[in-house]
């Protein structure tokens, strides 16, 4: 069997290495942060550092990192209730807390009306499409570009920032929310003092200390300039589809996107199809987000773009990371272009048999 | 310096190196379990092994299991709204959402009037204190209990449980709620169809594959007879307070208790000066719950048993675990007792000023 290749790494990222020896070194830490005795006060230690490690890679010195079970949490955290206006291009953790009533534009581009009353992705998922946030955004959610373009919390001028440690190759099930010193954030989970009283519970010490080293490496990755080498080997990849496939389109191609992400929609040719043929043939990829447990359905990220319901679930998202190279994608491209060709067959001889 | 010797288990237990092991092999599964290609199915399908795993371990074969960062989200996500009756034995995760109505008895015993709208502890985490969970009960924190004494969630005739990782030798940041199948439950963390939509959020998975080994080994453990060995070595520690101290007492003595944990209490030695002693002596110990960041206030637990409130903070908790040994609690007996005899002369020669 050939080496298979994963695509995929908006739905989740692979374990980075440093993250993998940090938490190594975690499951040595025997004490709980919230305990008095040395054992304790090295928990806490270590939690600490790993918080100013976080906020040092968000560039969010001096503001408050509140560590949760994931992105779900903190938008749960930090939005319901609030009735924040938001637009359907929104990850649906966050859709869940907020109307979806603002506009989207073609290029992916939303238009925010009253900062303060709403929420605002800093990247999307499927299409990669970066938004300029308002100055006053009460909150954005900042997981998909957290680790993949470089910004800091502190220069966005915004309320709150949801993030992810899974994402950019952290461990799944950590999070946080950052928000400005001092904000006001009514916890949902109490019962203990933790995270200053905004979210009890006793801290996942292996996971956060994960979390920090995988934001740290993405950090440096940056500051190295992976951006451009993942962009290059992800344009490479569209021309080639580009140029071997004439239906294809690239939603929010026109928009500054994440370097890593390409939206392939192909009309008539279902995305779930798609994702099959491609799995069979050793590439993992996704048809819009992975995180409605593995139903597919038509992209509300695309129809908000206005392209049509009918054709919003013939898209597939490729997805690439710091260790995937241009042999990567060029194999895929191989692979998608040869099934993109049975598929136009197909259909043109279905075509010509229904002129008959 | 010498070895330390760890006694705060019901705070945090140590990993287990089973526990180690399976989530190291865990950070090689790179799929999101909401993935349809092969990465996402194998990821899946671990996952699914562990939720087994876990509800093996518990005898709740047939039962749902729904993973959560923890057993302060699974008594949120149960709780919640409902204003059922407890005591005030409870956890603070668990006190947070219930009416403090109970009558407790000077034993530490619980008497329920009405299960189906009660929650009741199974083992408190400060007295080690066992209840006779009554048929109907509506929500059970199985936390400190899990692991420890065996029981079957299938036979205890309750409705919910709540259960934690890292009690038991797990990670932290991982738990689960345990229902009986289909029960209705209202998700918390929305925006993914996750945990039967009952709790969104990509799946923790090296939390849960930790979890799920930790689970499997304490079960062995527990089968093995460890709790007579265990409760050997408290029993013996009790016996050696016992004899040097007079003034000692121990609170659910009288009761039937986890095999692991010891409350003992000194009227007019405050528990924090104990515990600040003993962590200088070289020994985790604790003074009442970690769980309040640091705080050390008279312990609710024991007020709640009918000890006045100036007393209620003179305890301190030693809690063991299966690589305690005798030698640890010994020591631990010599260096407590040394520092009694002194906190006692001091005590006296006081009253002996007083008294001039």
């Amino acid at each position: 069997m050939t080496q298979r290749v994963y695509l995929d790494w908006n739905a989740t990222a692979p374990l980075r290495p440093e993250a993998r020896d940090a938490m190594l070194d975690a499951t040595n830490i025997v004490g709980n942060p919230s305990s008095v005795h040395a054992e304790g006060r090295a928990a806490k230690s270590a939690l600490e550092k790993a918080r100013e490690d976080v906020a040092s890679a968000l560039g969010a010195e001096g503001a408050d990192v509140i560590f949760t079970s994931g992105a779900t949490e903190s938008a749960a955290l930090v939005m319901e209730g609030r009735g924040l206006a938001c637009a359907g291009v929104e990850h649906a953790a966050v859709l869940a807390w907020c109307k979806s009533e603002l506009a989207v534009g073609h290029d992916g581009k939303v238009t925010v009306t009253d900062p303060a009353r709403s929420a605002l992705q800093l990247a999307n998922p499927e299409t990669g499409v970066i938004q300029d946030l308002p100055q006053g955004l009460a909150v954005s959610d900042l997981t998909q570009a957290f680790g993949k373009i470089p910004f800091a919390f502190n220069w966005l001028g915004i309320e709150a920032g949801i993030v992810s440690a899974h994402k950019l190759g952290g461990p799944r099930g950590i999070g946080a929310l950052i928000v400005k010193r001092g904000t006001d954030i009514q916890a949902k989970l109490k019962g203990g003092g933790q995270e200053q009283g905004r979210r009890a519970g006793t801290e996942n010490l292996i996971g956060i200390m994960g979390f920090a080293a995988a934001a740290k490496a993405a950090q440096h990755d940056l500051d190295q300039g992976i951006g451009e080498k993942i962009s290059g080997i992800r344009d490479s990849l569209m021309a080639a589809l580009e140029s071997g496939a004439k239906m294809v389109t690239f939603p929010g191609r026109e928009s500054r996107r994440l370097p890593n992400t390409l939206s392939i929609l192909t009309p008539g040719w279902r995305g779930e199809t798609q994702v099959m043929q491609m799995d069979l043939a050793g590439f993992a990829v996704s048809a819009g987000s992975a995180c409605s447990s593995g139903k597919v359905r038509p992209s509300s990220v695309l129809t908000a773009m206005g392209i049509a319901t009918e054709w919003a679930g013939d898209a597939i998202r490729v997805s690439i990371g710091p260790t995937t190279d241009d042999r990567d994608v060029m194999r895929f491209a191989e692979a998608w272009l040869a099934a993109y060709e049975r598929w136009r067959q197909r259909n043109e001889s279905r075509a010509t048999a229904g002129r008959v």
